[in-house]
Protein backbone atom coordinates (compact mmCIF):
# COMPACT_ATOMS: atom_id res chain seq x y z
CA UNK A 1 0.00 0.00 0.00
CA UNK A 2 1.26 3.51 -0.44
CA UNK A 3 -0.18 5.57 2.14
CA UNK A 4 1.91 3.96 4.98
CA UNK A 5 5.61 3.36 4.87
CA UNK A 6 6.96 0.60 6.96
CA UNK A 7 8.87 2.45 9.44
CA UNK A 8 8.16 5.34 11.65
CA UNK A 9 11.68 7.23 13.02
CA UNK A 10 11.94 9.93 14.75
CA UNK A 11 15.84 12.34 14.95
CA UNK A 12 17.33 13.42 17.49
CA UNK A 13 18.51 16.92 17.30
CA UNK A 14 22.24 17.06 16.41
CA UNK A 15 23.24 19.26 19.65
CA UNK A 16 22.12 16.66 22.22
CA UNK A 17 25.59 14.18 21.35
CA UNK A 18 27.21 17.58 21.71
CA UNK A 19 25.38 18.69 25.15
CA UNK A 20 26.17 14.57 26.46
CA UNK A 21 29.55 14.34 25.55
CA UNK A 22 32.14 14.67 27.99
CA UNK A 23 29.82 14.89 30.59
CA UNK A 24 29.76 12.76 33.79
CA UNK A 25 28.03 9.45 33.13
CA UNK A 26 27.13 8.98 36.55
CA UNK A 27 25.38 11.44 38.46
CA UNK A 28 25.01 10.99 42.19
CA UNK A 29 22.40 13.65 43.42
CA UNK A 30 19.45 13.76 42.57
CA UNK A 31 19.43 17.94 42.38
CA UNK A 32 22.45 17.21 39.65
CA UNK A 33 20.45 14.75 38.14
CA UNK A 34 17.44 17.43 37.56
CA UNK A 35 20.00 20.12 36.30
CA UNK A 36 20.92 18.16 33.58
CA UNK A 37 17.51 17.66 32.53
CA UNK A 38 16.37 21.29 33.30
CA UNK A 39 19.46 22.34 30.83
CA UNK A 40 18.52 19.93 28.23
CA UNK A 41 15.29 21.66 28.48
CA UNK A 42 16.38 24.93 28.09
CA UNK A 43 19.07 24.06 25.20
CA UNK A 44 15.88 22.80 23.56
CA UNK A 45 14.48 26.24 23.20
CA UNK A 46 16.90 27.88 22.47
CA UNK A 47 18.46 25.74 19.67
CA UNK A 48 15.23 25.96 18.09
CA UNK A 49 14.13 22.06 18.09
CA UNK A 50 11.19 21.82 20.59
CA UNK A 51 9.51 22.95 23.61
CA UNK A 52 10.89 23.78 27.08
CA UNK A 53 10.37 20.43 28.23
CA UNK A 54 13.10 17.37 28.54
CA UNK A 55 12.82 14.33 30.74
CA UNK A 56 16.00 11.57 31.38
CA UNK A 57 15.83 7.74 32.57
CA UNK A 58 18.77 7.14 35.30
CA UNK A 59 20.02 4.20 37.15
CA UNK A 60 18.10 4.63 40.28
CA UNK A 61 21.46 3.89 42.44
CA UNK A 62 24.31 4.22 40.68
CA UNK A 63 23.17 7.76 38.86
CA UNK A 64 23.68 6.59 35.57
CA UNK A 65 22.16 8.75 32.55
CA UNK A 66 20.64 5.73 30.55
CA UNK A 67 18.70 8.01 27.95
CA UNK A 68 18.06 12.06 27.37
CA UNK A 69 15.08 13.15 25.75
CA UNK A 70 13.80 16.37 24.78
CA UNK A 71 9.93 17.44 23.55
CA UNK A 72 9.79 17.25 19.47
CA UNK A 73 6.58 17.55 19.31
CA UNK A 74 6.42 20.54 16.62
CA UNK A 75 10.04 19.50 14.97
CA UNK A 76 9.42 15.90 14.45
CA UNK A 77 5.31 16.32 13.76
CA UNK A 78 3.93 13.54 16.40
CA UNK A 79 1.73 15.23 19.07
CA UNK A 80 3.14 11.69 21.10
CA UNK A 81 7.10 13.39 21.09
CA UNK A 82 6.88 14.15 24.52
CA UNK A 83 10.14 14.42 26.05
CA UNK A 84 8.99 11.83 28.53
CA UNK A 85 7.87 9.62 26.00
CA UNK A 86 11.52 9.84 24.28
CA UNK A 87 13.22 8.80 27.31
CA UNK A 88 11.19 6.26 27.74
CA UNK A 89 11.91 4.80 24.28
CA UNK A 90 15.38 5.27 24.25
CA UNK A 91 15.97 3.60 27.67
CA UNK A 92 14.29 0.86 26.41
CA UNK A 93 16.09 0.42 23.22
CA UNK A 94 19.28 0.83 24.98
CA UNK A 95 18.69 -1.90 27.29
CA UNK A 96 16.76 -4.31 24.76
CA UNK A 97 13.43 -4.40 26.92
CA UNK A 98 10.27 -2.43 26.80
CA UNK A 99 10.32 -2.61 30.78
CA UNK A 100 12.93 -1.20 32.12
CA UNK A 101 11.73 -2.81 35.72
CA UNK A 102 12.78 -6.27 34.70
CA UNK A 103 13.99 -8.43 37.71
CA UNK A 104 17.58 -8.52 36.17
CA UNK A 105 18.15 -4.97 35.25
CA UNK A 106 19.02 -2.34 38.00
CA UNK A 107 16.18 -0.05 39.24
CA UNK A 108 15.21 2.69 36.79
CA UNK A 109 14.07 6.45 37.49
CA UNK A 110 12.31 9.11 34.93
CA UNK A 111 14.01 12.66 36.19
CA UNK A 112 11.40 15.36 34.71
CA UNK A 113 11.68 19.03 33.94
CA UNK A 114 7.82 19.54 34.76
CA UNK A 115 5.05 17.37 36.00
CA UNK A 116 4.41 14.68 33.38
CA UNK A 117 0.69 15.18 31.46
CA UNK A 118 -2.15 13.05 31.33
CA UNK A 119 -0.19 10.95 28.43
CA UNK A 120 2.97 10.59 30.13
CA UNK A 121 1.47 10.09 33.29
CA UNK A 122 -0.19 7.28 32.14
CA UNK A 123 2.99 5.99 29.72
CA UNK A 124 4.95 5.48 33.58
CA UNK A 125 3.53 2.30 34.71
CA UNK A 126 4.57 0.25 31.52
CA UNK A 127 7.75 2.07 31.08
CA UNK A 128 9.38 -0.14 34.45
CA UNK A 129 9.99 3.11 36.45
CA UNK A 130 10.17 3.11 40.08
CA UNK A 131 10.63 5.85 40.86
CA UNK A 132 9.20 9.59 38.77
CA UNK A 133 11.49 12.87 39.74
CA UNK A 134 9.33 16.18 38.89
CA UNK A 135 10.88 19.59 38.88
CA UNK A 136 7.81 22.29 37.45
CA UNK A 137 4.38 21.46 38.66
CA UNK A 138 1.49 21.14 36.31
CA UNK A 139 0.79 24.63 37.30
CA UNK A 140 4.19 26.31 36.10
CA UNK A 141 3.01 24.78 32.86
CA UNK A 142 -0.27 26.05 32.45
CA UNK A 143 1.08 29.20 33.57
CA UNK A 144 2.09 29.85 30.16
CA UNK A 145 -0.32 28.36 28.54
CA UNK A 146 0.59 24.54 28.02
CA UNK A 147 -2.39 21.94 29.08
CA UNK A 148 -1.38 19.51 31.13
CA UNK A 149 -4.09 17.44 29.66
CA UNK A 150 -6.97 15.24 31.86
CA UNK A 151 -4.74 13.91 34.62
CA UNK A 152 -6.02 12.43 37.90
CA UNK A 153 -5.43 14.98 40.69
CA UNK A 154 -4.34 11.41 42.39
CA UNK A 155 -1.61 10.85 40.18
CA UNK A 156 1.62 11.02 42.35
CA UNK A 157 -1.11 8.36 44.64
CA UNK A 158 -2.05 6.27 41.93
CA UNK A 159 1.64 5.62 40.62
CA UNK A 160 2.59 5.16 44.63
CA UNK A 161 -0.23 2.54 44.77
CA UNK A 162 1.95 0.74 41.91
CA UNK A 163 5.15 0.71 43.91
CA UNK A 164 6.34 4.04 42.23
CA UNK A 165 7.81 6.57 44.41
CA UNK A 166 7.68 10.25 43.52
CA UNK A 167 9.49 13.30 44.31
CA UNK A 168 8.09 16.56 43.02
CA UNK A 169 9.34 20.00 42.99
CA UNK A 170 13.23 19.52 42.60
CA UNK A 171 14.74 22.31 41.30
CA UNK A 172 11.22 23.86 40.16
CA UNK A 173 12.13 27.30 40.22
CA UNK A 174 14.85 26.73 37.59
CA UNK A 175 12.83 24.63 35.91
CA UNK A 176 9.84 27.17 35.73
CA UNK A 177 12.56 29.53 34.88
CA UNK A 178 12.61 27.90 31.18
CA UNK A 179 8.79 27.55 30.95
CA UNK A 180 8.82 31.46 31.55
CA UNK A 181 11.90 32.02 29.17
CA UNK A 182 9.73 30.18 26.78
CA UNK A 183 6.89 32.30 26.96
CA UNK A 184 8.45 35.47 27.35
CA UNK A 185 10.35 34.56 23.62
CA UNK A 186 7.38 33.74 22.31
CA UNK A 187 7.79 30.28 22.17
CA UNK A 188 4.77 28.49 20.02
CA UNK A 189 1.99 26.80 22.93
CA UNK A 190 0.73 24.05 20.88
CA UNK A 191 -2.50 21.37 22.35
CA UNK A 192 -3.66 24.88 23.49
CA UNK A 193 -7.31 24.31 22.95
CA UNK A 194 -9.09 24.55 25.93
CA UNK A 195 -10.92 21.78 27.56
CA UNK B 1 28.05 10.30 23.02
CA UNK B 2 27.94 6.53 22.46
CA UNK B 3 25.16 5.61 24.45
CA UNK B 4 22.41 6.67 22.78
CA UNK B 5 21.77 6.46 18.74
CA UNK B 6 20.52 9.66 17.29
CA UNK B 7 17.68 8.35 15.50
CA UNK B 8 14.43 5.82 16.61
CA UNK B 9 12.99 3.65 14.92
CA UNK B 10 9.90 1.48 14.57
CA UNK B 11 9.50 -0.94 12.11
CA UNK B 12 5.89 -2.19 11.42
CA UNK B 13 5.41 -5.56 10.63
CA UNK B 14 5.70 -6.41 6.99
CA UNK B 15 2.36 -8.23 6.73
CA UNK B 16 0.89 -5.01 6.97
CA UNK B 17 1.47 -4.00 3.42
CA UNK B 18 0.01 -7.03 2.05
CA UNK B 19 -3.25 -6.29 4.48
CA UNK B 20 -3.80 -3.09 3.31
CA UNK B 21 -2.98 -4.15 -0.46
CA UNK B 22 -5.98 -3.81 -2.26
CA UNK B 23 -8.50 -2.70 0.20
CA UNK B 24 -11.01 -0.60 -0.29
CA UNK B 25 -9.20 2.89 1.77
CA UNK B 26 -12.68 4.63 1.80
CA UNK B 27 -15.14 2.73 4.29
CA UNK B 28 -18.62 4.10 5.13
CA UNK B 29 -20.03 2.68 7.31
CA UNK B 30 -18.69 2.54 11.18
CA UNK B 31 -18.94 -1.22 11.70
CA UNK B 32 -17.09 -2.02 8.43
CA UNK B 33 -14.23 0.36 9.78
CA UNK B 34 -14.16 -1.17 13.28
CA UNK B 35 -14.14 -4.78 11.45
CA UNK B 36 -10.86 -3.72 9.42
CA UNK B 37 -9.30 -3.01 12.81
CA UNK B 38 -10.28 -5.90 14.95
CA UNK B 39 -8.82 -7.87 12.22
CA UNK B 40 -5.82 -6.55 11.88
CA UNK B 41 -5.34 -7.22 15.93
CA UNK B 42 -6.29 -10.79 14.80
CA UNK B 43 -4.05 -10.72 12.46
CA UNK B 44 -1.20 -9.09 14.67
CA UNK B 45 -1.41 -12.28 17.20
CA UNK B 46 -1.69 -15.04 13.95
CA UNK B 47 1.53 -13.25 12.64
CA UNK B 48 3.03 -13.57 16.07
CA UNK B 49 3.99 -9.83 15.72
CA UNK B 50 2.28 -8.28 19.30
CA UNK B 51 -0.28 -8.22 21.46
CA UNK B 52 -3.94 -8.54 20.15
CA UNK B 53 -4.38 -4.40 20.17
CA UNK B 54 -4.94 -2.41 16.70
CA UNK B 55 -6.47 1.21 15.67
CA UNK B 56 -6.38 3.07 12.99
CA UNK B 57 -7.51 6.52 11.88
CA UNK B 58 -10.05 6.86 9.64
CA UNK B 59 -11.26 10.63 8.11
CA UNK B 60 -14.46 10.81 9.61
CA UNK B 61 -16.68 11.80 6.87
CA UNK B 62 -15.28 10.34 3.92
CA UNK B 63 -14.01 7.21 5.93
CA UNK B 64 -10.82 7.57 4.23
CA UNK B 65 -8.57 5.23 6.34
CA UNK B 66 -5.28 7.13 6.85
CA UNK B 67 -3.06 5.13 9.09
CA UNK B 68 -3.58 1.50 10.63
CA UNK B 69 -1.06 1.24 13.91
CA UNK B 70 -0.52 -2.36 15.80
CA UNK B 71 0.59 -3.21 19.17
CA UNK B 72 3.95 -3.95 18.95
CA UNK B 73 5.06 -3.63 22.43
CA UNK B 74 7.05 -6.62 22.77
CA UNK B 75 8.44 -6.65 18.46
CA UNK B 76 9.38 -3.61 19.27
CA UNK B 77 10.83 -3.32 22.68
CA UNK B 78 9.45 -0.34 23.54
CA UNK B 79 6.10 -0.01 25.83
CA UNK B 80 4.77 3.21 24.12
CA UNK B 81 4.03 1.12 21.25
CA UNK B 82 1.10 0.90 21.56
CA UNK B 83 -1.53 0.47 18.69
CA UNK B 84 -3.49 3.86 18.92
CA UNK B 85 0.14 5.42 19.86
CA UNK B 86 1.15 4.09 16.35
CA UNK B 87 -1.87 5.20 14.51
CA UNK B 88 -1.47 8.27 15.72
CA UNK B 89 2.09 9.30 14.74
CA UNK B 90 1.23 7.31 11.15
CA UNK B 91 -1.40 9.64 10.59
CA UNK B 92 0.50 12.63 11.30
CA UNK B 93 3.65 11.32 9.63
CA UNK B 94 1.26 10.96 6.57
CA UNK B 95 -0.16 14.33 6.97
CA UNK B 96 2.71 16.30 7.90
CA UNK B 97 0.86 17.47 11.32
CA UNK B 98 1.04 17.21 14.86
CA UNK B 99 -2.08 18.46 15.21
CA UNK B 100 -5.17 16.11 13.19
CA UNK B 101 -7.65 18.26 14.01
CA UNK B 102 -5.42 21.40 11.74
CA UNK B 103 -8.68 23.69 11.03
CA UNK B 104 -7.72 23.09 7.18
CA UNK B 105 -7.86 19.15 7.47
CA UNK B 106 -10.90 17.15 7.50
CA UNK B 107 -11.97 15.74 11.02
CA UNK B 108 -10.29 12.36 12.08
CA UNK B 109 -11.37 9.90 13.81
CA UNK B 110 -9.49 6.64 16.06
CA UNK B 111 -10.80 3.61 15.90
CA UNK B 112 -9.68 0.76 18.61
CA UNK B 113 -10.09 -2.39 18.43
CA UNK B 114 -9.80 -2.07 22.55
CA UNK B 115 -11.08 0.86 24.66
CA UNK B 116 -7.76 3.11 25.30
CA UNK B 117 -5.28 2.35 28.01
CA UNK B 118 -4.41 5.27 30.56
CA UNK B 119 -1.82 6.46 28.41
CA UNK B 120 -3.24 6.27 24.99
CA UNK B 121 -6.29 8.00 26.68
CA UNK B 122 -4.02 10.66 27.46
CA UNK B 123 -2.80 10.95 24.04
CA UNK B 124 -6.28 11.78 22.65
CA UNK B 125 -6.58 15.36 23.17
CA UNK B 126 -3.16 15.82 21.34
CA UNK B 127 -3.87 14.20 18.86
CA UNK B 128 -6.51 15.96 17.18
CA UNK B 129 -9.10 13.68 16.34
CA UNK B 130 -12.49 14.59 16.90
CA UNK B 131 -13.94 11.29 17.53
CA UNK B 132 -13.14 8.09 19.29
CA UNK B 133 -14.60 4.31 17.58
CA UNK B 134 -13.99 1.69 20.28
CA UNK B 135 -14.48 -2.32 20.54
CA UNK B 136 -14.12 -4.33 23.72
CA UNK B 137 -14.46 -2.54 27.16
CA UNK B 138 -11.62 -1.98 29.60
CA UNK B 139 -13.09 -5.00 31.53
CA UNK B 140 -12.74 -7.16 28.03
CA UNK B 141 -9.05 -6.41 28.25
CA UNK B 142 -8.87 -7.00 32.38
CA UNK B 143 -10.82 -10.11 31.76
CA UNK B 144 -7.54 -11.60 29.91
CA UNK B 145 -5.37 -9.87 32.49
CA UNK B 146 -4.49 -6.70 30.70
CA UNK B 147 -3.94 -4.07 33.20
CA UNK B 148 -5.19 -0.59 31.20
CA UNK B 149 -3.50 1.78 34.05
CA UNK B 150 -4.88 4.34 36.16
CA UNK B 151 -7.48 5.70 33.96
CA UNK B 152 -10.86 8.03 35.07
CA UNK B 153 -13.87 6.35 35.17
CA UNK B 154 -15.10 9.33 34.01
CA UNK B 155 -12.72 9.44 30.61
CA UNK B 156 -15.35 9.84 28.09
CA UNK B 157 -16.98 12.73 29.42
CA UNK B 158 -13.27 14.16 29.97
CA UNK B 159 -13.13 13.78 26.29
CA UNK B 160 -16.34 14.90 25.64
CA UNK B 161 -15.80 18.34 27.54
CA UNK B 162 -12.68 18.77 25.15
CA UNK B 163 -14.91 18.30 21.98
CA UNK B 164 -13.95 14.99 21.66
CA UNK B 165 -17.47 12.70 20.64
CA UNK B 166 -17.19 8.38 21.26
CA UNK B 167 -19.02 5.62 20.17
CA UNK B 168 -18.59 2.15 22.42
CA UNK B 169 -19.57 -1.12 21.92
CA UNK B 170 -19.02 -1.32 18.18
CA UNK B 171 -18.70 -4.91 17.35
CA UNK B 172 -17.49 -5.40 20.71
CA UNK B 173 -18.56 -9.14 20.70
CA UNK B 174 -15.69 -10.14 17.92
CA UNK B 175 -13.15 -7.29 19.55
CA UNK B 176 -13.46 -9.34 22.78
CA UNK B 177 -13.37 -12.99 20.88
CA UNK B 178 -9.75 -11.67 19.78
CA UNK B 179 -8.79 -10.66 23.13
CA UNK B 180 -9.94 -14.54 24.49
CA UNK B 181 -8.42 -16.24 21.64
CA UNK B 182 -5.15 -14.46 22.28
CA UNK B 183 -5.53 -15.55 26.26
CA UNK B 184 -6.47 -18.97 24.84
CA UNK B 185 -3.52 -19.97 23.23
CA UNK B 186 -1.34 -18.63 25.83
CA UNK B 187 -0.15 -15.16 24.55
CA UNK B 188 2.12 -13.54 26.26
CA UNK B 189 0.45 -10.76 28.99
CA UNK B 190 2.81 -8.10 29.88
CA UNK B 191 2.81 -5.18 32.38
CA UNK B 192 0.93 -7.45 34.26
CA UNK B 193 2.09 -6.36 37.58
CA UNK B 194 -1.17 -5.38 39.81
CA UNK B 195 -1.87 -2.27 41.21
Amino acid sequence: MSFQPGILEVKLPAWMEDFLLGRVTCIASIRDRMSLVIEAARLNVVQGTGGPFAAAVFETESGKLVSLGVNLVVAGGMSILHAEMLAFALAQKKLGSYDLGRRDLPAHELVTSTEPCAMCFGAVPWSGVSRVITGARDSDARNIGFDEGPKMSTWRSELEKRGISTLCDVEREAAAQVLLDYSLQGGKIYNSREP
